[in-house]
């Protein structure tokens, strides 16, 4: 297949800006202030630990900042193999005019320093935006997150409802959900009309979806109110030590509530599928979640049934999960497959998700990237790298295989790159 | 990979002529009358639904034919990437001579005229078989089909047994099989004794298989005799109504001694594993079941090793599922690795699938495809999209990986495509 | 992509020379001594068998050598698409000089009277294992193997400990363990004194690790000790008539301890996951045994955070299961990717395993190859096909789409083939 057209269709789509769906941007400090924010990412700092790097140089209390970039800098060697390595090189050298081939012990101060000047700099977060073609950015916010104090136009709120349905337990959570909410919480019923509440001040404030992670075991049920009733009870009672299956049936009416809420606001739910959390408790922080694939999208059909007018971004963990991803994207109207996860966001594997998705599901469904990052910068690799793994899909399977225009190929693109994201979650505007 | 060298595979893999082993073809009304029929078929309604055309419009009661086809082809645009609405335009370009460049609201009322003159002129059927390389089309019949009113040389029979296994107790089943066995079914020995009458009248009239989709949960094992014979006297007595366990050991008692009968005949049973019925009772017809992954072959290593003498051509409609299939059709000698099946039968999956069973599982057990097709048009465009992946896989993994000759690799997709449905279907012949 | 990158990579990964960590080598027969040899390997006979070869005629009693290998070769061309039947060309023709296009009923005497002599010659293993760029040849040996009578250094010991795991209650076992560890065996204490004898004079022996193979069900877990003492004591008492619930408990039990001993004796313990014995009794010699991918490396996250200190080489039997081994061996620093074992060692499967595991994985951590012969001879064309395998992913995935010097993609290789198993089995060395 040659390269030059892979190369021409990438040039098209690099043209074009889109907004980026799911990150985990911090919109007051958005862009990274020196290398630590960059090699802090859990990307490094959990590679360089499974490479051999003890987490106690790389995240030990008391030891002091230089030294864990040393730490991390150290082991960058072990893992110059992997795709996360190549967006630490390309941050360094299309961001930051670094100039050395890789980053090592001798020479990461240099970038730093680069790092420091530069975000220094009036408007630099607003750069790396316009360098990565991306107009908007989707915060995870929590759900009292008072949503003030920046642009909600370029740092768009989005409801993260994680800890309401897994951990409505734990001290303090019931407490600042009665806060924020303004309203007392001592029922299922006033649990609920909170919940509504959240969800009508983020749909004011301009979020644009409400979004979970979910661990392989859960089965999303619309349980009975009484039961609900009597478990939102115990659990307020008993916190954490409730009896396991009451916080069960609190987690499946939360999670049910929140598809209402969605449905009332009309926000789009993103459904992220089959994360298993702290399988290593011995791992670095954000190193120690895993996925276990023994799940199946038919455990959400009943959901996917009983909210036909929400709308379901979903990704899934388990790269064999993606087949079933995308025919329950095929059969569904409200199913839409979203981007490339975490451990099923590296080059090969999006490429096969990829292939099977733009055979399969109509092209105004495919949701086609987000970058889930922590700082601004790494939407620049991280985009690329879609680009570049979707001009050689479009290049291979449908120029060359299908005999389809270089044009029709972009055009195609476009709709998973801008298109799709900006109508399913800004809503009917092309 | 020189496109060349896959095209002169192409060439030599299309000089073929083969049967079609498994379809959902109406003998007595094959071919389609009008674009109704084509564009009624699921892959369209389900996929137009899917991208956002209401079931109401699609085939809700009362509208008028025209108005169902304007609602299909709306959704048309919505759906152009998918293989599915490249099947459409090779049958409207190839069989019907349209040469717009693609269907619209505008342009579907000339397809249709082209459709429905060319319907009417003799011979039509036989004509769209030839240019589909097709010799003979398999059947899919329920067991009470009087198999008659048609050529079982060209329109071959196939005993479907899905409604026997599974629906035992469902109203009129089994008064339409005594009525067809011509004996009473008051009890399990009846009961066989039936189902033994039926595969035997299948036999007579030609039939070259039996055929059952199986639900991912399914158990096959051989149930204790008089277990079995209280549970038929059960659901003989209580019919749905019937306790589920009564109900699963009816089905796995049926389903056992089909397989005896598929034996005593000389018959193939096919098994089509892993699909999930009415997984969206919103969707449109035969748009509404689901696959679900989790299961594993070894479920059915009971069946497979009481039934050393029958062979089960086995399809999965799971794609991570193929290599367990093809790692029991390299062992197992009575498992057949059959076609590419529903949500599998894509392009980027067949040569994921293809090439996993070309380089493991002799050549002599591959059987190819199967069009699944209702209507005789589709056999055009999925033989076609099937041989040009299969020319791809022969070209890159033998050509020009393994330094096999084009003859030999022509040769060997021959053995999938043509000689080894003949041989398993038909009996030892070449 | 063209295919001289290929050929050069191919030819520099080939200069290489390494180890190969796992085999089932009898180092005092390893080679081969007439065809019987190599065609009596499993993937051969089971292949024949599959094919529809009658097992009789393969390996029924009384049936004449040359009888038995006139059957495998009869068979030999219904497998011709396999990667196998392409092993056993390699062998003839660049080991015993076979000119034939194949082998044949006719002409297989000539290639067995080549086998005969060359094996006779003094230094013949040796000359195989230099073709085969092989220096040291992994066994897998019982627990109370002498491991005498041949060189170690060549022939390196590992201690298999499948037996004593799964088959503790199996008449002999326990004799056998107490008379090669020369203690009593009556207790749990006992049992595991004798089992970290067992692995103290392994490693005096020169043993480089331990290994087992795993059904998909069973779940490591760090058993209680009174609940362990009290299940040894009734599998000692009832052997396999102990119920299965003790039996489960010793082999957890057992299993954990043998973590214990890897991490005093500083093994590493190679987990080799997925395989369901003898699913298929009818089969012939070793090929019974087949996979079920229901399970998820989630289930040993228990043992990987117990033990720290061993490090634990992982093989997968089912293909779907990569992702997750890619995603653990990325997070855990003691969980390695390990070759690519039986049902997942045919070049497709390899090079999809391969691409994920390289892009996200550190290159120190990634395990390359092993052979798992029974006969030296396979080592050659085993490896062969791995390193035409690596070649290509590492020109398309690196040198040309991420732009690597042929240098660096070559190095990278050869960190996969020679440096990580050196290290890993033998220390840090390099």
């Amino acid at each position: 297949m040659p390269e030059n057209l892979i190369a021409r269709l990438h040039g098209e789509l690099s043209r074009a800006t889109h907004i980026d769906p799911h990150s985990h941007i911090e919109p007051r400090a958005a862009a990274a202030t020196g290398l630590a924010d960059i090699l802090g990412y859990h990307y490094f700092t959990e590679l360089a630990h499974s490479a051999g790097v003890p987490r106690e140089r790389i995240e030990g209390e008391g030891v002091a900042a230089d030294a864990r970039l040393d730490a991390v800098v150290a082991g960058l060697e072990r893992f110059s193999n992997t795709v996360q390595h190549s967006w630490l090189l390309r941050i360094a050298r299309d961001l930051y005019g670094f100039e050395d081939q890789t980053v090592t012990p001798d020479n990461w101060r240099t970038l730093d320093a680069s790092i420091r000047q530069r975000s220094g700099e009036p408007g630099w977060a607003d750069s790396v935006l316009e360098k990565s073609h991306i107009e908007a950015v989707f915060l995870t916010n929590d759900f009292d997150d008072p949503l003030e104090g920046f642009d909600t136009s370029r740092y768009v709120p989005c409801l993260r409802v994680d800890e309401l349905v897994f951990h409505t337990g734990k001290p303090g959570v019931i407490d600042r959900l009665a806060a924020t909410a303004g309203i007392d919480v001592g029922s299922a019923g006033q649990l609920t009309e909170a919940l509504g509440r959240v969800a009508a001040r983020f749909r004011d404030r301009g979020a644009k979806a409400a979004a979970i992670s979910l661990p392989p075991g859960f089965r999303p049920q619309d349980v009975d109110q009484a039961a609900f009733a009597g478990s939102v009870e115990a659990v307020l009672r008993e916190g954490l030590a409730a009896d396991a299956s009451h916080r069960e049936i609190v987690s499946q009416g939360i999670f049910w509530h929140v598809a209402r809420c969605c449905r009332e606001q009309q926000l789009p739910f993103d459904l992220m599928i089959g994360v298993r959390r702290g399988v290593y408790p011995g791992g670095v922080f954000q190193g120690q979640d895993l996925l276990d694939g023994r799940l199946s999208l038919a455990d959400y059909a009943e959901l996917f049934n009983a909210f036909p007018d929400v709308i379901f971004p979903v990704s899934v963990l388990s790269h064999p999960l993606n087949h079933e991803l995308v025919s329950f994207a095929w059969i569904f109207p409200n199913v839409l497959p979203f981007g490339h996860w975490w451990y099923a966001n590296t080059p090969a594997v999006i490429e096969r998700d990829l292939e099977q998705r733009l055979e399969a599901v109509p092209r105004t469904k495919l949701l086609g990237y987000y970058s889930d990052m922590y700082k601004l910068e790494f939407g620049y690799p991280k985009f690329a790298m879609y680009r570049e793994v979707l001009a050689r899909v479009l290049a291979k399977r449908f120029v060359v295989e299908r005999g389809w225009s270089e044009e029709a190929a972009v055009d195609l693109g476009l709709d998973l790159l801008v298109r799709n994201p900006q109508r399913v979650f800004y809503g009917e505007s092309d």
